[in-house]
This record gives structure tokens, C-alpha cells and sequence, in this order.
């Protein structure tokens, strides 16, 4: 029987590969007599885990010798944090506001620092990013941080702001991640939560330019501080293992399926159909601006959201899962990360078509 | 064929029907079509598997209501700095020093505050607990802390310090919770990080008396405010699913196994035969005082150090895993957590009882 499609924003789908593979060795990893869940993360066989796992990811994003790669625990909420602590060695950064998860990130440095709000779309609801000429940077900010796609409002940058005096850039890409190529070079410090295009929660992936460390408050936490998780090579204290691993086996994943651009390929496709399906109908409506529009979440309302609970319930028995919006926004939302297969995209466009004339 | 033994002091050995049930429903969770991995945390699934595993807990060490049970992330190194940060509203804290755990809570709490050492049993190598009567203690302090069970030098509490001017007791069970019945009530605060009794690592598990929940420091990141947590009913941020799922399959194993007084009667008769063991034999020595050793690390060295990396070699080709001491201590270490079985310490024993012997 073939597995429903599941459209979560996150939690979201695990490659059915991955997946068969993970409950096959569940017990027993390669002949080692114990699972995963049950190494030692200091022994031979979890580091040989852990070590394939970041080549992998580092091979994947090309991220150059000069960063470090931190596999930590805590979700981008931690991270909300862990960057004002750790690079606000001024006291001042600039955040772009696009949605949500900006105003939260913004919400948490503010608690720590001084933040200049460079641009924001929070006027017009979020379905747009204020133009980069309109931005008023600071050349003094102890860095930039930006969020290149926005899970809720379903908005995505397709482009890199420019250098500005040297100031890094902080990226929050917990929904883009591995969906396309990236030019790790131009950020000083990227991260994600791994429950999107990664592995399963509660895994917390770090790209930070290593010349970015070696400062923080006194007072902060060593669990919060980037230099002591480089040094320990990410286990300052037990990491999450099994998180780890099977994180490892989406990125060998991703390498035979040709790598992140047969990702953003395939990601593009996916997405532009959907978008296609739904400015084409009368019946279903994406608010966003076509030029930011995200290719991994994808919010659409219905013309009658007195028909969301039929239509949440019909596309459930059709075998497509989790497609109720959030509920800052409304209507529906279909997140596509990598391991939604296209034929997904197209059951649930059918589905939307076959609905939209049964009620037209 | 069946699973060799795995002494290892976390991530440890789980018990053999959770990682079955686990392997069997790793890619469709009871029907729902969709992996536990790839659930949204708020949906119904996932909800009923979080609240049952609370329970389950709850039950098993009879949580009193006015408590609340955190599922968190970071560990026990994550909860050194999360309990000042939280309880340390005067600034001075009491810390009782039994070994390597209780060192690095102190030096974390150091930075955040007065530390005040009411006991410590370093000049004896951490051999022995000073007696109640010889702490110095704080009638002011804001809580005492203690780990009652030392997982590096296998020196464990078998009693709970008596009340002192209501000062709360926090407690780092990391390595002996539901090993046995605790009297919850007589704490403030008990912690444990998840990878020895609970499942796997990447999940911290918290219970806290909720009157001394509502102060933090400004400046605590909200992935460190016990209050935000337990408001949001540990959905601050998306948690560890997995490793909530899978602890819950594990407390529903003790539950069938007869709950913490059947778990503590085993523990202690399995201790009981190793120790035994130890002390009859000329060849091997645990260095602890009687009244004091740990029922679920039991570190042992042999007569001829020089022959230890034989012994590990034999003991793992005899299908007795993980043995190898810590660094710190040397020598030998069999972790018997609850899911080790009898069969797997009278395994041990012959083992060493005929390696003994061909050295003898």
C-alpha cells in the first residue's frame, strides 16, 4: 500500500528510503549488536556515524574549511538566543522582519542587545519583502540576520543581500535548508532546526564562520556558547544521536538523488505547479508576491473558508495529511520539502481541481 | 540469535521489545499512515503520544499535581545553568561535591552566582558522601544541590538529606531515575537527562514543584525559562519528538515489568551479585564505600592494570560490550541500567570469574 502524502510544515516527511533503512538496522546497526539509540556517542561506531553525517552535509552546502559545523540541540528558538550571545560583541544587529519567525528572532535579541529593524513587510501582511534599497543598515551592526523563507507566511528570498561593510550575515533557514544550493561563503553563520528538510526534531544544524568565535558574555550558558560546542567537535555533552544519524542518511539520501541542485530542480517544479494550479483557479488564492513566493511552504486560502473543515477532511481520506494552515494565516498550507515526491504535488492538485468543480 | 550485552553509561542498552515496537511502527505510527518522526508535534497523534508518556511518568514515580514534568532538550549540562538561572533568585546557592557530575554543576553555577560547597568528598578520590551532619549549610541558600548518582565514580545516595529551613532540594538524577521509587515531594527540583533509564539522548526530562516556577533572569533565553516551558506544556518550541515517543514506549515497559518497585528490587539484586562478586575475588576491586555504591555504575579495576585492554577484547568477543572505564577513573565499568538484564550481569560475573582464573 502506498504511504499517504503528508504536506506538515514540520515534523514534515522523511524519505520512505530513509525511513525502511532506519527500522531495518533499529536494533542492530551493521552487525554492531545494538542500535543507535543504544552507543555510546564516543565510541568507534556512533563517531564513524557522526563523521560520515558532516562530511556529507559539508560536501552537500560546500561549506568551505573556515567554518565549523555544529550539530546542537534546542531548535532555531535556541538559536534566537545563541546568536545575540555569542556575536553582539557591540551590542547592536540588524533584522529583517518578513513574518513569524523574524518577530521572534527579533523578540529574543531585543531581550539581549539593541536591535535596528532594517525593513519590514509586517504593513502589508507579510506577503512581501521590502526592496534592499529601502534598508536602512547600520555599518556599525555586529551582523545581519535574515530568515530566507518564512514557514508561515510562506515567503522566500531568492536572493543574497549585498556586503555591507563587512557586516555578517545570520541566516535562519530551518525551511530552505538543502532545498538549493547555497553560497556558504557569503553568510557568517547559518542555522536550522532539523525537522524540515534535515532529519527528525530536536537536532539543531550550525554553519558559522569560524573568526565569528571565541566571544560570548560571561554568563552565558556553556550549552549557549558556539566556541566550547566547535572545540568539543559537537559534544560538549551528549548530543542527540539517533537525531544524528538519521539526519546522516537524509544527506546520503540527497547525494543519490543527485545532490542540492537535483533538490532545487525538483523543488522548483514541484512548487511552480502548485502556484500554477492555484492562480489558475478562481477558487484558491496565494496572497504572496510572485517574485518571493516560497518553494517550500505553500499557504492557500480557499474562496469559501466556510468549506476549510470539508476540504481538510476530504484531502485526508485521499491521503493528503496536515494541510491546515496556521493559524495566524488561515486557509491551508502545503509545505513541499525534499522528500515530498512530485506525484504528491500532483494528487493534491488533482484533488484541488476535482474539489474546487464539485463546488463551482 | 540473541543481543549481546551492553554495560555502556549512556546511551545505554533499552530494553529489546521497545527497539522491536519501535523498528515495527518506525514508518507508519498505529495506521495514522505517517512515522512519528514525521508528525507535527501539535496534531492529534503526536499530542495523545506526548500526554500518555507524561502519565505514564507521572504515575510511575507518583508526581504530585502541584508538580510539573518538563520534556526539554540539552541535557543535564543544559539544566546546570537552567536551574540558577531560574531558582537562584538571592543569588547563593548550597552544592554538595560527590565526584565528576557534581563538579561541572558547580562550575556552571559559579558563573551564574555564589556557590556555596557544603560538602565534598575529593581529598578521598570521591569514594565515599560526607555525612548530613558535616555539611555546612545555608539556611538562606536558594536551593541545595545534589547528583545521587555519581555515573563516573559509582557513588550513589541510599538516603535524601533532611529538610534544612525549607531550603529546596534539586536533584540530578541523569543516571538513577525510575531505577527505583523516589518520594517526589521531598525535592524542588529533579532533572535527568533521558540516555540511561529514560531513552534516547537529545531529551531532558524535568520536574519541577511549580511555586518555585515564575522567576528568571531578564536576560535567560526563553529555551532556558522553566515558566515558559511548563506554560506551553513543553511546546515552547517543537521538542524532540522521537525521543518523547520513544521514552514513552520505555515507561509503559517498566509499567509492564511491574513499575519502580519491581525495577528497584532487580537493580538491587543485580548490584548485589556483581559486588559480590568484586569483593570475594582477589583480582578485581571497586574502591567505594560499602554504604554508598552505585546500583546502576558499579566501576571496577583489575589486580594488573596492564592486562585491562585484554579483558576488554575478551569481554567483547564474549558478547559483553561498553566495559571500558572512564577516562578519569580507568579500570572497568558495568552500567546496569534497568534494561540490562539479570542474565547479562550473571554473564559478566562468569566471565570475569574465568579470566581470573587463566590469570590466576
Amino acid at each position: 500500500m502506498s504511504r499517504p502524502y503528508n504536506f506538515s510544515a514540520g515534523p514534515a516527511v522523511l524519505p520512505e528510503t530513509v525511513l525502511r533503512q532506519a527500522a531495518g538496522e533499529l536494533d542492530d546497526w551493521h552487525g554492531s549488536g545494538v542500535s543507535v539509540m543504544e552507543m555510546s556517542h564516543r565510541g568507534r561506531h556512533f563517531t564513524s556515524i557522526a563523521e560520515q553525517a558532516e562530511a556529507d552535509f559539508r560536501g552537500l552546502l560546500g561549506v568551505p574549511d573556515d567554518y565549523a559545523v555544529l550539530f546542537l540541540q534546542g531548535g532555531a528558538t535556541s538559536q534566537f538566543a545563541m546568536v545575540p550571545l555569542n556575536l553582539m560583541r557591540r551590542g547592536r544587529a540588524d533584522y529583517v522582519n518578513t513574518g513569524s519567525w523574524s518577530k521572534k528572532a527579533i523578540a529574543e535579541a531585543q531581550r539581549l542587545g539593541e536591535v535596528n529593524v532594517v525593513a519590514t513587510a509586517e504593513a502589508d501582511g507579510f506577503t512581501d519583502i521590502p526592496a534592499a534599497e529601502t534598508w536602512q543598515r547600520d555599518a556599525e551592526a555586529d551582523y545581519l540576520h535574515l530568515t530566507p523563507n518564512e514557514t508561515i507566511g510562506g515567503v522566500e528570498f531568492h536572493w543574497v543581500p549585498e556586503d555591507h561593510h563587512g557586516v555578517p550575515l545570520v541566516a535562519d533557514m530551518s525551511s530552505c535548508i538543502l532545498s538549493r544550493p547555497v553560497d556558504v561563503s557569503r553568510y557568517g553563520l547559518i542555522y536550522a532546526g532539523a525537522q524540515k528538510n534535515i532529519g527528525p526534531a530536536g537536532l539543531t544544524v550550525v554553519v558559522v564562520r569560524r573568526d565569528l568565535l571565541g566571544w560570548t558574555r560571561e554568563s552565558t550558558p556553556s550549552m549557549f556558547d558556539y566556541a566550547a560546542h566547535a572545540k568539543a567537535g559537537s559534544m560538549l555533552n551528549t548530543p542527540p544521536t539517533f537525531a544524528w544519524y538519521l539526519s546522516g542518511l537524509v544527506f546520503r539520501w540527497i547525494w543519490d538523488q543527485g545532490g542540492l541542485d537535483a533538490m532545487a530542480a525538483r523543488n522548483r517544479n514541484k512548487a511552480d505547479k502548485l502556484y500554477r494550479a492555484i492562480d489558475e483557479s478562481a477558487y484558491y488564492r496565494n496572497p504572496v508576491a510572485v517574485d518571493c513566493r516560497s518553494r517550500m511552504n505553500v499557504p492557500f486560502v480557499l474562496h469559501d473558508p466556510g468549506m476549510d473543515g470539508r476540504f481538510l477532511a476530504e484531502a485526508e481520506a485521499a491521503g493528503l495529511l496536515n494541510l491546515k494552515g496556521h493559524r495566524s494565516v488561515g486557509g491551508m498550507r502545503a509545505s513541499l520539502y525534499n522528500a515530498m515526491p512530485e506525484q504528491g504535488v500532483d494528487a493534491l492538485i488533482d484533488f484541488m481541481g476535482d474539489f474546487e468543480r464539485r463546488r463551482g
